[in-house]
């Protein structure tokens, strides 16, 4: 018997996927589910109880949150990646590494096959098929949804008269919860004119007064919240909790997807947002101007490559290695105030902060240099216009 | 008699400059105040007064909004120029296009030198030296506060002494307003770790009640704020009038000057920050990816170089041919709500929205193309990986 | 009956298809030819007669030249683009402008579908393609070569029953000409360690004395060699033939596919590469330090979304406004010697030259400044890395 | 007595340098040279007597050659670094690494100044400045050429006067040679238009029969020159005069310098040259496509900064980083034919190379894909332009 490994979430698609595999194209079906932080103890039994029912022949919950972050989650921190400037690529960044857990639990049980539940009309079957392609070339891959293109309707007559009873009544918005954000889509976001209502966000805004907040990063990396220690897992976690209840890091992102079209997508994302805001604050006082430009414009390309599914171009690990790098001195505390539906940076300390020099301090006074060199420096500075100027005769 | 043309601000320094440079250097003092959006009528009354008082020959007040919109603000829109993600560069847009007008009216006149009051620690020295040595390289630039360094009590005695008497006392906080946003320096930003408080920011935030504005752009231009049309300067002092109720657009940047050391600076920007958003998100709906991509790296260099005084280079000629090219289908309708300190842009309309299309809608459905296009595209987008993984072995 | 456009070039693949769309498929077939450069009256005529031969209801000889340079070839050149530092894009540019016109051709006489015979494993499939999709969405695109991977015997056997007799001899290497290059594919380029003979490239090196020729350009396009004037397509003809009998611009570039596969190509390519060289170096001396680096970017981009046939992405007229702007003084003459297999650029003289200037000369003396003004600069250039070398005490 | 260190040539100024120093100024000098590969056991001798005859109390010969070829060499090669597409910077690199030398042996004889024969009119007093000021920021810096703007008979004269005899006839020429390359100064270089003649370049073209040459790279850097291992600073010697037998690896770049204006040298770099095309040749057939744009692009600011003096940045070590993961299999021969005045890069054999797959070969065949995924892949890669085509009705 042909052994398959089905990527399943719980939802409709992936339980139509279960039971058409097996009873229709005769697979065994290995249903592994895997966590990058967005399932508990409790979601992992119901996972397990729904695909059992299915008649699946073996569910695994795979645990690689950590996994996520290290590979991951870090370097989109390191590179501040907000995708257009908005979107801390929460769900792009997730499917990448769900599908990187899937292939080398294909490729150690022996499976035959993959399957995964994507429709052809999204970013996920991009990402998942570039993965499965790259690491277990021999494998088939399954999507019988996008294949068949069945409506919910079909899907659900087909579960009954395979046996299987559940309440399938779609929800108004579809959640994925994640480590590095939740997003939400539905109704609105198919608009591009119309805003999510504040009940289609998962963790209600019921905080009101402010609070401060101290986060502390150790190399790029966020290490205690509020002074309280933590693996980075933890911190970002811990993170979520506090300012999740004040509705903060709500957005909606339109953006490009992998097969050209556009997309908008709503999302929740506190401790991202909050982090990389508050790290790249941190990085402006300890890092070079040159610095500063240079890792922008290479964690644009991570992110769009991420984005893209484009995570085993060994390109990524050479842009790790720049970012890995550039972390070396981004050490120091940050300071957040809290507030409903915003947050606000308000300063930072740092042993290696540039700007408490003895040079000169900005706008004030200069210590290090005199008028005289400042005059020299402006002087040569703008040789190569004045020789312009001086060829070139038109009028500003 | 020899001609100076001052820039002249109100202020002690260049109140002294004024003095010295026709009492102590026997010039025939030019004074002239250029607007770039700060100063309405009564100011530029008590502008003229102050000068007057204090014996230059001649003073000037130059308009330079509707051009420093045209040739500068307008491309730092279409730019979505924040420096470091942060700053609109309010004032560092502003000094170059006062620095251009005070060079042009100097020639006009045929001064012989120009007087700034600048000091040696700053940003301003070298943004007026540049755009000087360029458009006047035989004029003399004459700074006496960066080349004397006095204090400010020996300012005040050489003025006394001269018969100037007048209030000198120093604001808490040093303000800089303009078109494109309020600078506020002093106490709290020459700390990295503090924040201003909410009475350094100079427009109150009073409203408390969220409202939604629709703003229209056209060519990348906004046109009309809650339907009113105006030409853009219009409304951006509008918008800036209805969001700064509300205390929006507030932050610290910190970034690095252009003479190496780190500065910070707060501000006050909201029509800058509200208008960058929602033409940011106009845009994400009507450009390609590329064009998204690419152009945002452009518009980092031009922010980088109008903020470092090098507006004269051409290749900011160049980057403005590519911004203005981009801009052709970038019309449409934002709807943003404002709030106490937040603003959130909920959506945009345009009859150039890629959204849209009847090739399929992201995620649900595709009319386009076949789930076996998509396996295709997917299977040749990972050729290259593909090929790569199948050479090296390294485990993921 | 249903009308097809076939992008006919005479080769075995285009006269089966010519065959097979009006045999089998019951087709009027539309053979066009378009000339991007490649062919003279001769070769016009041959393939008018082979495409009658072949039975087609109609033969269309389609000039193209002029529009490829205008709208590809000068940009490419203001842009110095070479692929990877190697390839001109002589074919990767000239296939995009054959599709364009091979489409607005069908849009014109509505045929009903558009045919082409690449195979499934090169560029130019994807290139004709991209075109046809974006401009003749409704029309169905037939590739018989790429569908029914059908060997050449077979081919050959199929026109033999169907009447067609000719000498379909495969040569040794197959040759694409045009103005911007001449592409040589065969043998040796399908290894990975060997480079082709002397005798693979169409044009034999005769000439053995070197020359010395003065190319003048305007506004970045070439006006004249050896002072005689001409439009640009003469100039570039010109002196394609002049550097041609010195076997200079030949040889092998290694690239990326658009299909994710390493592909290597030879080519000969005498002007666009002098040229390229030649127009380089002016702009060296007219162009500021900032005009050449973000220009050099900028143009990779061109370079690599031509070659990957993304010609219509609206992005590639914001790059070509770009580059427009930055031609406005690349104006002057350019000296180069020829010799056999090389050239040399000897120098340039252009009254935009920013190298003659009285402010100073390299290395020799300076005018405009002191040596206190260079040290003042010194001074403040260093600010940055002094602060940061106070801070850490890394050895070096 | 106060120390200085004087960076030491043996040429006119920095002789003029060493007595006055000593004489004038009353210092003790200690003279250093640092060989960064263009001097010999003879020219060691020549200097150090040279430096005694000169009365200094102190010579030191610093061998730097290894160090600048693990420091800055090797990222220039993994960088396949030419400024403007032209100049391997081979001086520029130099002085960097000869200031880090001067600036460290500064410090730990506990120098109070540092000395150097600049003019005020290149970039090495930039590149010495900038170090010195970062390295060693208490210790004066002293530039008696720059400052005193003597001309070479005045240091003539004052020589003699001191007891000085010599032969200070200026070569036709100057001349700095170095394990990177070789520059060539003087009269034609001064103009735009000229080039060197033959004889201005030290090393005469005698060899005229082709012979080719295998190079063997691993990990990025050269290992082998025709099978004799040997460490790369041997490997590049022994290229450097393999090629420099046949002129190659000749030419003049004009650049801009980093105090603004525009500058001609001479260079003569057979190794460079050839390391830098046979290196990237086999990056070509190794790396992704993302990998070879993304590190250009970081190769141009690598060596801009280079150029420019900014070493220390640490933006540099980010680079770096990048730049050793990009190399990891960066291994293989390339075959280079080398002939009077020009060399060919044959091809390549690697065990990374990419070309070599089964998937599919360029142009002929795939086996990886159909027909079918091609049309798919075209498909969905055309959605974005398809889109944009339907919603604008532009003609192309």
């Amino acid at each position: 018997m042909k052994k398959v490994v089905l990527a399943f979430s719980g939802g409709l698609d992936t339980s139509y996927c279960a039971k058409y595999l097996s009873d229709e194209l005769g697979y065994e079906v290995h249903a592994v589910t895997i966590n990058t932080g967005g399932f508990d103890e409790k979601d992992q039994k119901e996972l397990e109880e729904k695909a059992l029912q299915l008649g699946v022949s073996n569910f695994r919950f795979i645990e690689e949150t950590a996994n996520f972050y290290q590979k991951g989650v870090k370097y989109l921190l390191f590179g501040n990646v907000l995708k257009n400037n908005t979107y801390p690529l929460s769900v792009s960044a997730e499917r990448v590494f769900q599908a990187l857990a899937i292939a080398n639990h294909a490729n150690e049980i022996d499976a035959d096959a993959i399957a995964h539940g994507s429709t052809g009309a999204g970013n996920d079957q991009i990402r998942f098929d570039l993965v499965f392609q790259s690491l277990c070339p021999d494998k088939e891959i399954i999507t019988p949804i996008r294949d068949r293109t069945l409506s919910r309707h079909e899907e659900i007559e087909f579960l009954k008269s395979h046996g299987v009873e559940a309440n399938w009544e779609k929800a108004l918005y579809s959640i994925n919860q994640g480590l590095w954000g939740t997003s939400v889509g539905g109704k609105e976001t198919l608009t591009s004119d119309q805003f999510l209502p504040d009940e289609a966000f998962p963790t209600p805004q019921l905080k009101e007064e402010p609070e401060t907040i101290e986060i502390e990063f150790n190399r790029g990396e966020p290490v205690t919240v509020n002074g309280e220690k933590g693996d980075p897992v933890k911190v970002i976690t811990k993170l979520n909790r506090i300012a999740g209840g004040f509705g903060i890091g709500r957005d909606i992102h339109v953006g490009d997807t992998i097969i050209g079209i556009k997309g908008r997508v709503g999302f929740e994302a506190p401790a991202p947002l909050i982090l990389i805001r508050a790290h790249h604050t941190l990085e402006k006082h300890v890092l070079s101007k040159h610095q500063l430009f240079i890792k922008d414009n290479l964690a644009q390309w991570y992110g769009n490559l991420m984005h893209e599914g484009q995570y085993l171009d060994p390109v990524m690990r050479d842009i790790e290695s720049y970012l890995n790098s550039s972390q070396q001195h981004v050490t120091g505390k940050v300071y957040v105030m809290l507030a409903p539906h915003r947050f606000q940076v308000l300063g930072i300390s740092s042993k290696y902060d540039q700007m408490q020099s003895s040079l000169g301090q900005y706008g004030e006074m200069n210590v290090g240099w005199t008028g005289d060199d400042a005059r020299g420096f402006a002087k040569l500075f703008s040789n190569q216009t004045k020789i312009y100027k001086s060829i070139h005769d038109e009028h500003v």
